[in-house]
């Protein structure tokens, strides 16, 4: 019986993730998952994606978070449209979070809307919330056997960024 | 309705964690419950914690991972009794686990079991499984932020450790 509540749970987040896909097409909007650890770095690659692309297109951020706006503040300085989600202690972003964040963004001023997860390397793999691509965000300072241990971002990633590197 | 098989599951995994508790209490063994982001060091954690204390007393492990039996592998070397539970891509070790985990080893020669949990911030944080005490690792380089930003954990543990410091 769980099983077959988990599966509904799954469709229903399915269902969502193909509506949000369709707007996304019809809005020419590139949506990207950024997905890692707590503290891979992921806000980090975020700033410097914002800083190096923000002169080219117009970009709107989701920002889930289990609790505070930390995250959100840290942006903020680019001026740009940020919405937060507060899962309390969920454990990952489903995709009609996704749909509701992206109801109260501007679609028509926006080429690119990234999302950052919340910091797990275990759920939000598993739910599509319509993204043109996952990019996972893993940190040397994890140890090399995180894509052996985590299988399944590490499939689903089109991108993967290995941050906290020395030069 | 979800919200209500979602309380069904907590009140069915807090069943058997009060089982396990009783369990426990009887044979005279402290369970504890080591939790943690990916790569935090739980596995580093638990051989000191192995080396320092196995003259004084007999040490279980139940290793839980999504892949792999890598964890379960690196604590070989001690010759004590391990159950490796795989969750596929399970986020957390709930107790009904944890109990099965525990069939598997002779309780009446053990006074200490620790379990390694699925490396996750989240969700190991949600379920009781009858623990003494909930340990909690986090690695420096994950940042200081952690505990406002993932507080259930960090508000359960009886124990913090910091970890990959430098001295």
């Amino acid at each position: 019986m769980e099983i077959k509540v988990m599966k509904s749970i799954l469709d229903a987040n399915e269902n969502v993730a193909d509506e949000i896909r369709k707007m996304m097409q019809e809005k020419k909007i590139k949506l990207f998952n950024i997905i890692g650890s707590p503290g891979a770095g992921k806000t980090t690659v975020l700033e410097t994606l914002i800083q190096k692309l923000k002169n080219k297109f117009r970009i709107g951020i989701i920002e889930g978070d289990c609790a505070t706006d930390r995250d959100a503040q840290r942006l903020k300085k680019f001026d740009i449209p940020i919405v937060l989600i507060n899962t309390e202690s969920g454990c990952y972003l489903p995709s009609i979070s996704i749909k509701n964040a992206l109801g109260e963004l501007d679609l028509d001023s926006l080429d690119i809307v990234f999302i950052e997860n919340v910091g797990n390397l275990v759920c939000p793999a598993h739910f599509d919330v319509g993204e043109n691509s996952k990019i996972a965000v893993a940190s040397v300072t994890e140890g090399d056997d995180k894509p052996a241990k985590y299988p399944l971002l590490f499939s689903e990633a089109e991108i993967v960024i290995l941050n906290k590197m020395d030069f």
